[in-house]
């Protein structure tokens, strides 16, 4: 398909943060790197600056990506930027940047 | 961005099945629809098709994509294409027509 053919897209950002947990002793998995307050954080903040809803932007939760060894992980679509993160500053660059200001936070991603 | 500047995907199709469970009594919901199952359906047939992983396809459950009342919802990434389903036939041609042969399935876009 061609960028014209394109629709508006329903989400102009539509985020998905892996919330899988694994059992202990597994793999690595996101949920054991703070993901689901991460998810909590960047949700209540998209809130905040009024970005949430059809249109604009939305905050999901996910299972496993299967980037599990590089996660915390997210993606961003339609762009599919993928990040990782530490703590909620680095959600709040994401957003800021990103979401935002339209830039790819190259420290962050993955 | 330009099309010029973006990277090759990390998935070529990343389908987001949405499995939220609400209440009895609250807002329709596509767990009540049968998502989870065919979400498992659509992930089997993707990994016997040879189609599953890294520059391929993922087949992924999601929390609410808020899109309850025209569900149950999947939205297909980087294209950015919301289907809904009845059955394990309309999954099928999902993947036969749009995972596989690259076209839109008109009838169940949402």
């Amino acid at each position: 398909m061609s960028d014209d053919a394109k629709p508006v897209p329903f989400y102009q950002h539509h985020v998905f943060f892996c919330l899988n947990q694994r059992p202990p002793g597994d793999r690595v998995c996101c949920a054991d790197s703070g993901a689901q307050a991460a998810q909590e954080h960047a949700k209540r903040r998209i809130k905040t600056l009024g970005l949430a809803g059809e249109g604009k932007v939305r905050i999901n939760k996910a299972g496993c990506l299967e980037r599990c060894e590089q996660g915390p992980a997210l993606v961003i679509y339609p762009e599919g930027v993928w990040y990782t993160y530490v703590d909620n500053e680095d959600i709040d660059e994401i957003i800021d940047v990103h979401i935002v200001g339209g830039k790819i936070v190259e420290r962050l991603k993955i």
